[in-house]
């Protein structure tokens, strides 16, 4: 799997990945593993945005992306987000790849790749798996080096404390 | 992959099944498709039970699966559900099953293949996938002709409609 070279994407999209990187600061902030995410309509406005929340709210489904998903399906009145896109600062996992192919996402806009349980790209791809019945256009790599830099802070952090 | 036969399912498991059919029954009266779930705790008693919301809720991520989950954490107040068992009434998608990954659980018990889109053990399975870093013991197939026939009603009406 090759990350999308950053040059690749435009200054929208840098932009959306950047909330989403604000989203993942904030999930530190509260304890959780820093990962973001927002979500566009098709007119390219944010509809949605979360952070991953598991410790927070003590749910294992409460990743970002479920949570974006499920924000902008409240925010459009539809679980079918067909025009829409989802930034993620960190490579989707098989639950959340899954995820955007039921919400029939449009695309799908990742930072830093997962090498360990990314299922876009790394360990598996379940965004373009004839299984599921339908494909997710992706690209990965979209300001790496800052959601790397942020998860790498947190578990540096936990490790001093632990 | 081969269904677990009937006669290996005991008196406990049979009745925790019937709780998930009847989650479904009451699903399919809401208009969603009839998939109904229950959690039950380490000591045998049900925590948490739901059936498909999709279409109730309009959230792609409402599969009853995810629900009880969600649910069980809540009531157990910890995402660990160690211990756990979950019953659902068909197998589970790519995206529950590995729901069921992260979220710990002990066991999952399915009743109807799905042929299409299990991963489970019929298309793919998340719940043994060394890629998960963790694995789910399953079995499948507890009162199937059941759960099927549920859902075949359900799609014989909406085609009579339609």
């Amino acid at each position: 799997m090759e990350p999308t070279p950053e040059w690749a994407f435009d200054a929208a999209e840098h932009a959306a990945m950047g909330e989403a990187l604000e989203e993942a600061r904030r999930a530190s902030a509260a304890g959780d593993v820093p990962v973001g995410a927002v979500v566009l309509g098709p007119d390219g406005a944010v509809v949605a945005r979360s952070g991953n929340r598991r410790e927070a709210d003590q749910d294992p489904t409460a990743h970002a992306e479920l949570l974006a998903l499920r924000a902008a399906s409240r925010a459009l009145g539809s679980w079918r987000l067909d025009g829409c896109t989802l930034f993620v600062t960190l490579e989707p996992c098989a639950m959340c790849a899954a995820a955007c192919v039921h919400a029939r996402l449009d695309r799908v806009i990742w930072g830093a790749p997962d090498p360990k349980a990314g299922f876009a790209g790394s360990v598996g791809n379940l965004l373009e798996d004839p299984r599921l019945g339908r494909r997710v256009a992706w690209r990965g790599g979209l300001r790496a080096p800052e959601a790397s830099a942020l998860l790498e802070r947190f578990f540096a952090n936990l490790r001093d404390r632990g």
